[in-house]
């Protein structure tokens, strides 16, 4: 089996220079690495799910509009002209996810990079884009500095002999290296920790099977796949002691958009007495959502549901179908909240803020 | 389309006799249906999972038993032979699903039926054939009556505009007609009450979105396929008034064993308050089972999780798959169980033991 293990998730050659991201829809039967260099390659690797996972679509935006703003320079014959260009891709690449917050915090920050530059002093093109590279590479390496943080802090909740619950993928595969969630995994098998973790599959698009259980299981962890419905089962059997997953974005009081099935988890968590950690670098902290209920939650098509993976329809053709692709998940059911600068604990709205205020 | 609508999900030809099944594994694209002779045909049918449910198991093994009667008893010399070929077909029936109280329930009854006609008076072989075939028929149009009941008593619970989400089939699909989960929903559906169901498509067999959704849409009820992790969105959302599930077994203290995922709702439905009713007639209620840590809960293959369905395989090579077919929810979890003696509350050690015990 090829290994993504020494492999960066999105990186960048900066040769060419082109995005090099794994093919996360190919995954755990093929690693094939996709270079993305126009917007609209960028655009459809994010909107069609090859690049996923909040952080490293972030990172791959960032890298992504430093890669098209070479060829939109070349392209223009004044700054002006630069400047339209590249909001109009900025805004493009934007649009391809809605709920994800850290594609638009990428890119309002590489913009910020840009239209800075142009109000200071009078500048060379090519000193711009040299900064825009370096402002895109930053994002990369602080998303690996963070998710190394995460790790640490993490893996002091978890005691040898561990049953470890996570949902969908905030693994390495979601972010550049290390992942959220699964950061203090690593960290803790790498301290001679031997733990267990079960792997959500999480339906529809199998994320946590494909992926999960695929990058876990390659770094030789313990590694079990679940269906989305099993966990209760081994919560009451005391198989799990803690579960930790990823996060989209989270609301100024706490209330964390998640993949789908995260919010049932964590219900079924607070029923057993089970602790649920929602990891995640700083970057999906929205302050300016007050609560859960403000997030938008993308709805993606039902054929997602009944017929991608197979052969024929799993259920009549004409019949109904719900497919958000997040759902929320309280405040009051988060046991704590592990991020580069420590452990949040309730009450959020308190503790986001003290840590996360500008 | 062509439609189960007005097929019996387990009928009996007895002209030639055989018990003729809708083939279960290919629905919702093919309606075809088996013809079962031997035991062995009955034992794949039902460890194959072409003919589920606990309640269609129940009516299969009586009816097939009856069947291989014919058979045996024109190969027996002796009322002797006749009997212990009868008991090793009927033992090896029982053993193709561990956990269905309904399969070993109907099987005893059929093999009392038997016993009791050679204990009291010098008995015709064929009158003894034909007093098996009523107590068979008996047995189906008894689960057809129940089912019939449950439905009455059961949509009293439902109101107009309500949203019900089921899990898994305890549909028409999984008894003879009407079903249990689902006969409250057809009744209040022909009473003329608008209602919306949501189905689990229930992982990883699909049941909820093959068949269920299947059955639901083709009477004409508006019908909606979920994965199984979206149904909190959808309590937290106020789309759901209701949660109707089936049951495999209830122990004495109410607690239920239902298909896996089931008890992941329950405790989902008691955080977001919603009620969570089983419903099911007599036979699954198993007073000498104290409470649900006394059922042993029958292991699958993992390759039902992670190959089953698909062209490749969706986990690497050699990871771990657990794969229970049943959990238990707690009592503790369940607003009331709907039976055909009517709608059970708390405490159930009263209150099962009051309507059920002989």
């Amino acid at each position: 089996m090829d290994t993504i293990r020494d492999i960066d998730t999105v990186d960048i050659d900066l040769s060419e220079p082109a995005v090099v991201a794994i093919d996360q829809r190919l995954l755990p039967n093929e690693v094939r690495l996709l270079r993305l260099r126009t917007e609209e390659e960028i655009y459809d690797a994010i909107k069609a799910l090859a690049v996923r996972g909040a952080p490293a679509i972030g990172v791959c935006a960032a890298l992504g509009i430093y890669v098209v703003a070479e060829r939109i320079s070349r392209e223009s014959a004044s700054d002006e002209e630069f400047i339209k260009e590249y909001i109009a891709a900025s805004d493009y690449i934007d649009s391809s996810r809605p709920t994800a917050v850290n594609l638009s915090w990428a890119l309002r920050r590489m913009k910020k990079c840009l239209l800075t530059q142009y109000e200071t002093e009078e500048v060379e093109r090519e000193s711009v884009l040299l900064t825009l590279q370096r402002e895109a590479v930053a994002i990369r390496d602080e998303d690996i500095e963070m998710c190394k943080k995460i790790g640490e802090y993490g893996a002091e909740l978890i005691s040898d002999g561990d049953g470890i619950l996570t949902h969908c993928n905030a693994g390495r595969l979601a972010t550049v290296r290390y992942g959220t969630a699964t950061s203090p995994m690593y960290r803790a098998f790498g301290q001679g920790k031997n733990i267990k973790v079960y792997c959500d599959e999480t339906r529809p698009l199998l994320q946590g099977a494909r992926l999960t259980s695929y990058e876990l299981f390659s770094a030789g962890i313990d590694t079990t796949v679940i269906c989305d419905g099993m966990s209760a089962s081994l919560m009451r059997d005391g198989r799990i002691q803690m579960v930790i997953v990823g996060c989209d974005r989270v609301a100024a009081n706490g209330d964390v958009a998640n993949k789908i099935g995260t919010s049932m988890v964590a219900a079924v968590a607070h029923y057993y007495g089970v602790p649920f950690y929602v990891a995640g670098p700083g970057s999906p902290i929205d302050l300016s959502t007050p609560t859960g209920r403000d997030i938008v939650i993308e709805q993606r098509d039902g054929s997602e549901v009944t017929d991608k993976w197979y052969e024929k329809p799993m259920a009549p053709k004409g019949v109904g179908v719900y497919n958000p692709a997040f759902d929320v998940t309280d405040a009051a059911l988060i046991t704590g909240i592990i991020t580069e600068r420590g452990i949040l604990r309730a009450p959020y709205t308190e503790s986001l803020k003290e840590v996360f205020k500008k």
